[in-house]
């Protein structure tokens, strides 16, 4: 019953939020005129209210009514009831942390495996995997666990950069991280480049975005591509 | 009687390992011909053995043997004893994860305090601040606490990065990273570039490294640069 769009960004270079996605979340929410917004992200330390009217406005070029999460008295409650769900990007660290808070997490994954259909922006996408390890963000808040929802059964690394090769810098690059993750565990990762997104319906996981490839990295195996278009459904059985 | 290196990075870009500190590292180690190195970061999933070698192999250049401390039966009393300390960058996570699961955050923090002298670089000079909630490093484990040595009242941001103006990534910039850390967290932040490093002189802080300015975040202030040479000390009473 899944029924998931988990994007690496909200925003593409050139574009207005969510704009390159309206299309696909006209589909993504075709059966609802309300979506619930989750806000716990806070990106730039934005806040709930000023984040929700962002998301609101956006929301409103597909037709769609946007209410933020933390406007409801029983935020649990509002998410059993829900027709459809955005969780927006931001702060990974503190995003999961506000979940816990809340004592959210089992809920929100219970309704998403339901058939809520579901948006994840970055932050928002990572969340979906099983862990947010491999999240580009700073550690801003300590939060209870790592562990998320594990909707899919990959990490994902949103807003994938290849490395430059005209670099001076001497930090390490996204692939050295991703690798470093692998000494310590063994869920695979999909290195989602911005303008990607990967749709989940009911059991089968697809790469979807203009010509972009996605970059995987398994457990003791060389990084590879697969082209948008393709079945992520092999990383199930890793 | 504090006596610290901290670096931003242990090679700057067409340099070899260290090679740039050698005359500083001469200087901090200018009463003790050992060395013990904690190689517990294990950049890129390194062993500790390698890593030793490696770090071993360049104090060879300062004429200082320089030791594991994972090859000590007896780590505590190895810290205490070591006439020298250097911490090597890698992983924040996994560094400060080991040395909580080896109980040696306290010993550490006591040795230094009472003058033995003591490099770091980046997760090395990272755990130099009061917490890890700015490092640049992926969560790949999972630490029972973000909190570290405290020896300097300010975090630490290795490998700093100014904005690239003509950047067509949607992914947060470093300083709206630190922003955003301090929407959460009042401990002043100083963002060091690749071939800068600040020295620790009993209760004098103060920024080195050639020509290279360092960027100041404070919380509610705008940022901004201090020139190589200057004082930290004004951030102790932050």
């Amino acid at each position: 019953m899944t029924n998931c769009l988990l994007a690496s960004t909200s925003t593409i270079f050139g574009g207005s939020y969510l704009d390159y996605l309206f299309d696909a979340l006209g589909e993504l929410y075709q059966n609802t005129e309300e979506v619930i917004f989750i806000p716990f992200a806070r990106p730039g330390g934005i806040s709930h209210d000023a984040y929700s009217e962002m998301a609101a406005t956006a929301f409103q070029h597909i037709g769609k009514k946007l209410t933020g999460l933390h406007t409801f008295d029983e935020p649990k409650a509002a998410l059993k009831s829900a027709k459809g769900i955005f969780t927006g990007g931001g702060n990974s660290f503190v995003l999961v942390n506000s979940l816990y808070h809340h004592h959210l997490m089992p809920t929100l994954r219970q309704v998403i495996l339901n058939g809520t259909p579901y948006l994840g922006t970055s932050a928002g996408s990572n969340i979906a995997g099983p862990t947010i390890k491999t999240t580009n963000d700073m550690p801003i808040v300590y939060p209870p666990s790592y562990d998320t929802l594990a909707i899919i059964p990959m990490n994902i690394n949103p807003h994938y950069l290849d490395p430059d090769p005209n670099s001076t810098h001497k930090g390490e690059t996204r692939e050295t991280r991703i690798k470093e993750f692998h000494e310590f565990n063994t869920t695979p990762v999909i290195g989602l480049r911005e303008g990607s997104w990967i749709r989940v319906q009911n059991k089968e996981i697809t790469l979807h975005g203009g010509q972009l490839s996605a970059r995987i990295f398994e457990k003791g195996k060389d990084a590879y591509e697969i082209p948008a278009g393709a079945s992520l459904d092999f990383l199930k059985n890793q």
